[in-house]
């Protein structure tokens, strides 16, 4: 490899790491956008804008390790919503090294990525869920999916316009890359990672999920841009389909016992997210930056 | 050993069965008679009853596993309480077993215990829980504790009164059973259990937590008796100084902000007990019952 440890000798590492920057400030600039949109849904309060902060981490014996921009809004619209981007690198704990594709025999590694999770205050509005990252290892790969979480059970069904027009937008994705995108296998693996197995029971209606994505099956890729094609689409898909689904049901006027059941399909997520989520559990065991990592949290929820 | 599928042919696991039993009847008409006792603090709400619900388990393969006596609380002063007790038996799952004292050979169990905790409407009345269980497999001990958790962060500390009453009547509990129960050890123990690594912090002002106690240390534990009345005084003394605990407290006012900490807090609880909690996290992925195990969640969390 050219190097996990040497980032700056590859120069789509670094473009990479600069879509998913911008990624991040155009999702910013659409959720303020709503925001502003949406005055009617609670007048009294401000538009929300998103708190934007940097942090840096520090890798194993104390050498630099990279870094993020972590936003957080709390809004009129959006009870709390995190989009964050980092970019980080080191070497794996040898522990954690052993598990990770191409990281046994060299645990440096590189990688960069865009996570935003959204708790709106409205039942009717859908929590949401995009990823998108770049891993380099002795191997490279993208990784990444959008799901949907609808929070009253009369939403949570296929035939759901939210979720009619999600999986729509994410199959329309993956067709637009033949080759790199398996909309039936990405969906698939979706509602198989997004489990909760001690309910049996789904966390939401799925999207699509996909992970060590290289098309080209050699250590350098060299069907990274066909990849990387893709993993924008699904970014930018996800900006659209989501504003979107927000507008669809911003508006519409919301009771306490609708209220009531929303915090109570937040606690499912709260134990999907600790139960389950290998990004939550591998961050809060290895050191990672709690703040950031727990900021999925849902603001309230309940088990009543 | 006699047995862990013949519990039968030792009267000992009968007498504890049926002691544990009565513990929870007992603790059930103190927490009723509290509701009944502070009618000030909500005076529109009828005191709470405890619905009590047997439950029965199956064994792997259909056998009969024993069952319990689920009892919930959501009253006035106790926004939810869980008191269950339960017997099971069966034999461990292989993947299981290997991990558990005296099954790796002999995968064959008994069980039984009495698991409660108190998640209070007021800020300022502390979360408890306390648990006392007998095991046997080709070994035979007990196990439990009991710990405190104050919400406001001004209370959580040693000198508050409720620490110190609580710590004293733990430590008051060991004292009178020399020989068994060794305090210093045990608050260690309860110090190092019920504490957040990712967040470098404990759960509560603590109490004790002991396992695997048999003072004789042969396969019958000839020093059963012993053993017993040292967990049969863990169990009235929680009684004894929860309640004094919640009578000091229960009539205080509390604001709107102080609720909002309590919550954050409570949210504190969820991270541990879905992340750390062995009891729990054993019970959901062995497929227990999950309306028993999630009871302990409290009924209004927040990440803010």
């Amino acid at each position: 490899m050219s190097g996990a440890a040497e980032p700056g000798a590859d120069p789509r590492l670094a473009a990479a790491a600069d879509w998913f920057g911008g990624l991040q400030l155009r999702i910013v600039a659409a959720m303020e956008g709503l925001e502003r949109e949406f005055g009617d849904v609670d007048p009294p309060r401000e538009p929300g804008r998103f708190a934007i902060e940097p942090w840096s981490r520090t890798d194993a014996g104390g050498a630099p390790g990279g870094g993020g921009r972590m936003a957080m809004l709390r809004g009129r619209l959006f009870e709390k919503m995190g989009a964050h981007c980092s970019t980080v690198f080191g070497a794996f704990p040898p522990e954690f090294a052993k598990d990770i594709p191409g990281a046994a025999a060299d645990p440096r590694f590189w990688a960069a990525g865009v996570s935003v999770i959204a708790h709106p205050w409205s039942p009717h509005v859908p929590t949401v869920h995009m990823n998108v990252r770049l891993v380099r290892t002795t191997k490279l790969w993208f990784g990444g999916g959008a799901d949907l979480t609808p929070m009253l059970d009369a939403r949570r069904v296929e035939s759901d316009p939210d979720a009619v027009l999600f999986h729509a937008a994410m199959r329309a994705a993956c067709a637009r890359h033949p080759g790199v995108a398996d909309a039936d296998r990405f969906e698939a693996w979706c509602d198989e990672y997004f489990f909760l197995r001690h309910r049996n029971e789904r966390r939401g209606i799925g999207g699509i999920f996909f992970d060590h994505l290289n098309s080209a099956g050699d250590s350098d890729n060299s069907a990274f841009d066909a990849d990387f094609a893709f993993v924008r689409d699904v970014g930018d898909s996800f900006i659209a389909v989501y504003s979107d689904i927000v507008r669809r049901n911003a508006s519409q006027p919301w009771s306490l016992r609708e209220r009531e059941e929303q915090c109570v399909r937040r606690g499912r997520y709260v134990e999907f997210n600790l139960l389950y989520d290998r990004g939550t559990i591998f961050g809060l065991k290895t050191g990672g930056n709690i703040a950031s990592i727990l900021s999925s949290m849902p603001p309230e929820a309940r088990w009543p």
